[in-house]
């Protein structure tokens, strides 16, 4: 059953009838549940065997939404942590959990986080076997992998089955409006995150009828022992570490778009919601109108995509598309919107930056200091009296002007040239430029649309 | 011989030829003395007489520069203040004043400031016939004209020969650079103001040397009995009244002008600049050269000039420069410069805008309230989101942003439209604007050479 409160009758029944669906959907079958539950009995026996095989003081425990059963069917992660005691050098607890995640996934390849773990595939399942210090609490971790266990030791004492549906629920919502995951690339709300919101509102009808009405900055703090201020839109007090807020990585924008869909959820129940029909992508010739419909300067850089993982890669991105966003206004270049795309199958990057035009005069503006703080003044004054190339000094007001030939003139001209490589740039974004791009202009990047087309549809349709 | 301090020896010797040069050519000639000195003799004899004729209580006074023996060679104005007791009705004072103006100056004509007077020419000099109270100070004055005689009484008991060759110096000096006169076009130094500052410093060349080390507000209370605090660049506080700043009419801008050019004449000294040569006017292939090389967008709106006197037209084309200017900036267009022109032969006016660019993208960015603002956001998204021809609502942050058809895509169709009207306008401008235009757009403003040439050749040699 989904815990609900009073809600207009119609709208009641119908979201009701909604939320039942989706629970439906989501919820795992018994099938689904004992075959997790014996591939997760298994994985966790071959672990404890290996050991004690070894004769270390260790122990295994299963963590995450598979373990809390919170998980959405069709998930299929198992996370296994091996705890290590807090006084094993990172250097041994690294050997031998890398020697147990072997042992536990014969076919399984390391992969590197805070420290080197395991990944393999068994039954269908995708396994992590990931070691950790098994620290007296969350405030004394090691990495932040040490946190976690505290995390499904906290959730499981508080969400039982009817509530475990409300959280399923809520997560399939944030998949569906674009808002689930605490990656960097998302910055949304985390699997933790969520379950915690539903837990502190009770449901997630609740929860979404409190989110309407939000006024960010949020504040939640389910323990009542937070001492620290953060400058977040939503802060969440980790219950289990008084200093940290769950929700740090979550924009403002997914905040915004939660309360925007709570809301839309609310007035008009509907399914779509949850599971969006992907979009049509545009055609080429759809794409080449809606832009041309705009009349405005698009140019966009397009790249191989360095080989590094999306929370590398998406940061250096993002900074890399603001360095240039501010190079170009730099130079008077009023940029309208821009955009980063990155499609993966064929390796493209691309950063759009849509101007308002492209020319701008052969002259710009140049304010030189008031008259009356006179060495800068008389300095200003002579290194352009006698230059031809200028109009001017002139006053405007109490200050002398000048109007001296402008750097850039041609935003294309800008991003074809080395200065494009002195702006803020993520390093291997920076690599990546130096080493080769391609530039286009106005309707060029139609030709995009074999790589990104998806993202230029997103684009140029533009939703919450 | 002109007042001066110590001084660089090669300079001062220069200087001093320069300003010893200038004091000739502005020296009245004995002769010229004479003749003024008959003609106001005369003008008195005939006012004092058509008093007597009335039997009034009136007397009559010479003031301004050629009353104080301060006005440069050539220089032919006479003013003639008829001064009545304070308690004639102004009626009274209007009528009586014309009247005996007239009879001073038969062949004289009417003419209006705070109230009507008579002008006329005598013998090649121009002759103001005025009425006004004989108040018993300054701070008494029922009209501004009341204080001149109070002016002219404070600086003949200062300024003997020597001064006034340096008043004379001085004024020239501030013809040639174009800061002399305190009408509304120029907003510069009055000749009062000129005499107060050279006695204030105790001659020309002191006072140049002060100037150029100024750091505006700068304040000079001769007779140390101001008691309000003004807001100018530039305070010298009447001696005749202690509430009035003589200089409140003149701007920033010319005040960096005197100090631009005293320190140009200090360094390097040269009688052009008291005598500049009229600059030669730019040929119109020239300007369509120095216009096209700037890649700018000049738009020009040519109308007939009102017909009202230049202290009324000058503020009200200023006016109208401001509103339309803020009309363009308001729909995004980026004005790099603007200016006025005012042909006197052809009765033409000219309000230039050179923008950055003329065309902008068929799309403007329009952001809404933060999603939190439930109302307001709800309110903004219902709006537009079923709009086909806006991009969006999307999100931005905490906030909607939506891309809406933009009113003016091109600067020439607004400033051809009636939105032009709606703008802040002087009165007669506006009606003039209503009444017909023409917009010139990019190389049609060479056409203007005709009638504006020397404006725009100024305007495309920009000088201090």
């Amino acid at each position: 059953m989904l815990s609900h409160g009073v809600f207009q009758f119609r709208c009641m029944t119908t979201l009701d009838d909604v939320l039942t669906t989706v629970s439906e959907r989501v919820t795992p079958t018994a099938e689904e549940r004992q075959r997790l539950s014996t591939a997760a009995a298994t994985l966790t026996d071959r672990a404890r065997a290996a050991i004690d095989d070894r004769g270390l003081d260790a122990d295994v425990i299963q963590v995450g939404s598979t373990a809390r059963g919170t998980w959405l069917a069709g998930d299929r992660d198992i996370d296994l942590f091996i705890r290590f005691p807090p006084d094993l050098p990172r250097e041994d607890l690294e050997t031998y959990g890398l020697d147990i995640g072997h042992e536990v996934l014969p076919d399984g390849h390391q992969e590197y986080a805070e420290h080197p773990y395991v990944k393999g595939d068994v039954d269908g399942f995708d396994v992590d076997c990931v070691p950790c210090y098994r620290v007296e609490s969350a405030t004394d971790i090691r990495s932040a992998v040490d946190r976690t266990p505290f995390h499904t030791q906290y959730l499981e004492a508080r969400i039982d089955e009817d509530l475990a549906g409300d959280v399923r629920v809520f997560k399939r919502f944030l998949k569906g409006i674009g808002a689930y995951g605490s990656d960097l690339k998302t910055r949304g709300f985390s699997g933790y995150l969520s379950e915690l919101l539903v837990v502190e509102h009770g449901g997630v009808i609740p929860l979404l009828k409190a989110a309407v009405d939000w006024h960010p900055p949020v504040e939640f703090d389910p323990e009542g022992h937070g001492t620290t201020t953060f400058d977040d839109p939503l802060v969440v007090i980790d219950p289990t570490d008084p200093d940290r807020n769950v929700a740090a990585v979550c924009s403002a924008e997914n905040v915004a778009r939660l309360q925007h869909y709570a809301r839309e959820l609310l007035a008009n129940p509907q399914l779509g919601l949850f599971f969006p029909a992907e979009p049509e992508p545009l055609s080429a010739d759809e794409i080449r109108e809606r832009l041309a419909r705009r009349e405005t300067a698009p140019l966009a850089l397009a790249f191989e995509t360095p080989d590094i993982v999306d929370d590398q890669l998406y940061p250096q991105l993002q900074k890399s598309l603001a360095g240039i966003e501010s190079g170009l206004e730099g130079h008077d270049f009023d940029v309208f919107r821009s955009d980063l795309f990155v499609d993966e199958d064929s390796d493209t990057t691309v950063l759009l930056f849509e101007l308002s035009t492209a020319q701008l005069p052969a002259v710009e503006r140049h304010e030189g200091p008031p008259v009356a703080v006179r060495d800068h003044a008389t300095g200003f004054f002579e290194a352009y009296a006698d230059d031809d190339s200028c109009f001017g000094p002139f006053l405007d007001g109490d200050r002398y002007v000048v109007e001296r030939p402008r750097e850039w003139t041609d935003a294309t001209d800008y991003l074809e040239s080395d200065a494009l490589l002195e702006v803020g740039l993520g390093v291997r974004i920076e690599e990546a430029l130096g080493d080769d791009y391609e530039l286009l202009v106005d309707e060029e990047i139609v030709e995009l649309v074999e790589t990104i087309g998806m993202g230029l549809t997103e684009y140029l349709t533009p939703q919450p």
